[in-house]
């Protein structure tokens, strides 16, 4: 992976989350995206239990950490940020886009332990809570006053942090072009198609002859595409042929 | 926003989706996100009926457009993408990492509509269901064979979708930082205090003074908290001058 960095210094907080299945949903992120220290801090006792008693609860959910605030949740963390949808609150916090917080914690987590904290599905995380934060991030969604889905922002969080930026450039391997050869192969079985179709007129044959190459080029076939597309003009031609000799009869 | 197109041009369809939880879930990351156009083939129709039903759904929930087959879902767009976990099938597609290929979709988007394609939680896409898209991406999880959460894989699409790649440069504000004249009014009510304190050694406090006045300056006080750390070291002054006055008495 070309931005390499140690998954497991990234301590996923979540603090007094309600519902199980985001807690779930949290966990299942994490190991989407390769990241496996999850605490809890306060969590509603019923959503905890049901969450880790779920079938197929991943083990990164058995090993969750459960503390009773922050302060203890985070203490090995050289890092603390928050992560909000601002809206109402006036924040006291410097406010970094997700874009750009994702690189600074990457940066952070190759030297130590770093953690990212998530507040409860219905009010974020207090005032209290921020203020163990050494800075915060917002997901950029258009609508400042619309929260995120719990387990949906843990998911586009962590999705940033592992997300290669060389992948936008990287073109992914390509197709075979097919060669000169074949192309020019299937213009031709084209044409006589065409021609045994009775779709050339003789008086403009010379410059549709000339279209229909373009036109084959511009496909764009690919080397595993060509055979395809020349047996299937074989079978044309041959039932166009034998079309003919019927007529002939 | 740095990278514009047209959001109401790209087509969120989810096909035969089982649970109206992911059905809403991916209503909400749209809505988050600024997208707005949802279409759902073949879903499970009593999860569809809930999902729209539900309290709080998306005024884009209750506009979902349902269709019978995948061809009819797509048939106004001019690119027509699916998404895959990859796993056990060998793809007959092009396939492409989601920071690359969010970058494609972005450019179609920007010229005519464009759809992305969700498979059902269960099994994904199916071959004939795939035969329908130019080409296929793929979120970048750290384990091939385990998909995700269909909510959870729209938000992260969308998000990339969404994602400003400047932003990743772009500093946030920063914080002014206290003037020369605040920070050595600091050091130097510090200095006081230590005195006062009989922290200081008379043998050493040329280097300590040195030390301190070079510690003060690595806390990187910003304007905002220079006065509120000057009131602080005046009242403590004022709390020591008390105590030096009290043995006086």
């Amino acid at each position: 992976m070309a931005n390499f960095f140690d998954r497991s210094a990234l301590r996923v907080v979540l603090v007094a989350p309600r519902n199980p299945l985001n807690i779930g949903a949290a966990a299942r992120a994490m190991a989407n995206f390769g990241f496996s220290r999850l605490r809890v801090v306060n969590p509603y006792e019923v959503a905890f239990r049901e969450a880790r008693s779920a079938v197929r609860a991943a083990p990164l959910l058995a090993a969750a950490e459960e503390f009773t605030n922050v302060g203890d949740a985070v203490a090995d963390c050289r890092l603390v940020v928050g992560t909000t949808s601002v809206g109402h609150r006036e924040l006291q916090h410097p406010l970094r886009r997700l874009e750009y917080g994702a690189r600074l914690i990457r940066r952070h987590l190759a030297e130590g332990p770093a953690a990212l904290l998530f507040g409860s599905e219905k009010f974020g995380l207090s005032n209290e809570e921020m203020s163990h934060c050494h800075w915060l991030i917002r997901i950029p969604t258009v609508d400042l006053d619309r929260s995120m889905n719990l387990g949906q922002a843990v998911a586009v969080c962590l999705y940033e942090l592992a997300r290669d930026p060389k992948a936008v450039a990287a073109r992914p391997e390509k197709l075979k072009a097919a060669s000169a050869v074949d192309v020019e192969q299937i213009t031709a079985m084209l044409l006589e198609a065409l021609e045994q179709s009775g779709y050339m007129n003789p008086l403009t044959s010379g410059s549709t002859k000339t279209k229909v190459r373009r036109l084959v080029r511009r496909l764009n076939l690919t080397a595993r595409d060509a055979p395809v597309v020349l047996g299937m003009l074989r079978q044309i031609l041959w039932k166009l042929g034998a079309a003919g000799s019927d007529r002939m009869l």
